[in-house]
């Protein structure tokens, strides 16, 4: 299908089911943390997935590549990056399992309905701190810091949204993980399994996936960390494997 | 100095400043979890030392060995244990600057003053569930379940005894990790720091190291977990080290 694409925009290949996907560098381009977000994710055959802020869509298209969930939803504020993630979605030939809907996080109950969700998950603003932030417009700065929403948006949207029992994944900086897990559980989100993710092998970790369970009790495992590289510019093997498991067939 | 042992205690040399320890195997003997928590515990010049559920005094005896604390309290409830731990601290003529108190971590008013310590330590029992406990009255048992008292005693007391900025720490499971931040947070006991302890490279952990800060702002440090084993009985060079410690001179 032949996709139009705008000024200072590229076509990045996901090498993954032939998937493309629509980025213009000068707004945001996605990186390792979607793409271990998405290897984190257990989707089962059936569920429906939302994903909040979902900028270019890349949560839901690699999804939907790499598991068998039904159907799968991005809602993204920004309307440059809705479009984009829209058109990247016909580039793919995926209108009838994966759609992007334009809304705001904190409108969640006037967009969706309560518990309509087996999964919800997020790659949200990991910064909490607007300090130092020349222009707060710029797509650049929403992706990063907590501008159009916070953390509790986030949260209290998923939880909205899923069943109970349902499964909330997201991936966020360490350092924050004390208010995370309070803001979960706040929220009914009990956090059932988190995975350090660490740049070397003794390495402090520099980002963490978590599985959040709604409704479950209080008991959680911490896995092993993920290291991402094995010596400079090498990547290790299991790391290799995440990103090289999304050309797999399902 | 002589002291005397009772039937069924041997005395252990702690490979650390010419200090032995009194234990009874068939009460409870300390194991990696106290040797890491002393070695996790940075305690400063000038601070005095409070550990919550002493045993047989294992913690306020290695801390006073590695540090320059002025003066180090271990709380325990168990009359054998204290007796133990007593006879301990004469034996290493350590009455000057460690005190053994038996009492009770929930009598924690009517025992110590408030404010009154920069440092609390606590190897707390770590089960939640006396499932399957034949006899619940037996030393072990109230050592690992909490029998006597449960995680929120333990970390109520410590914050109560804490000045504000003064440090807690704990060693405890990593499946009760959302209830510890909870429950410490809860108390103004701010986790600033963890450690998982893992017992291989890629396997899970099974203890974790946490540092508190009395009335300190959000904001955690995860380290790179500690590995125990590099291989089938061999320990790692930063366990051996922990543990080689002790032997350094102050």
């Amino acid at each position: 299908m032949n996709v139009e694409l705008l000024s200072g925009e590229r076509l990045d290949d996901l090498q993954c089911k032939g998937y493309h996907i629509i980025q213009d560098p000068k707004r945001f381009c996605f990186g390792m943390d979607a793409v271990l977000l998405s290897g984190y994710t257990n989707v089962k055959e059936g569920d429906r997935v939302l994903d909040l802020g979902t900028g270019t869509g890349i949560i839901p298209i690699l999804l939907e590549a790499k598991t068998k969930g039904t159907f799968f939803t991005g809602l993204e504020v920004q309307t440059e990056s809705v479009d984009m993630a829209k058109r990247s979605v016909l580039l793919n030939q995926l209108q009838d399992k994966v759609s992007i809907v334009e809304g705001n996080i904190k409108d969640i109950k006037h967009i969706f309905s309560a518990q309509s969700f087996e999964v919800v998950t997020s790659n949200p603003p990991y910064m909490n701190s607007n300090h130092g932030i020349i222009n707060s417009e710029t797509p650049k700065a929403i992706a990063r810091h907590e501008i159009l929403c916070n953390l509790e948006d986030v949260v209290s949207a998923a939880s909205y949204c899923l069943k109970v029992g349902g499964r909330f994944y997201m991936v966020h900086r360490p350092h924050r993980l004390v208010e995370i897990f309070a803001t979960c559980t706040k929220f009914k989100l009990e956090p059932k399994r988190i995975r350090m993710i660490q740049p070397y092998i003794g390495k402090e970790p520099n980002m963490v996936l978590i599985e959040c369970i709604k409704g479950a009790k209080s008991m959680i495992t911490v896995e092993p960390p993920l290291i991402v590289y094995e010596d400079k510019n090498i990547y290790t093997k299991e790391l290799l494997e995440i990103y090289g498991y999304h050309s797999d067939p399902k």
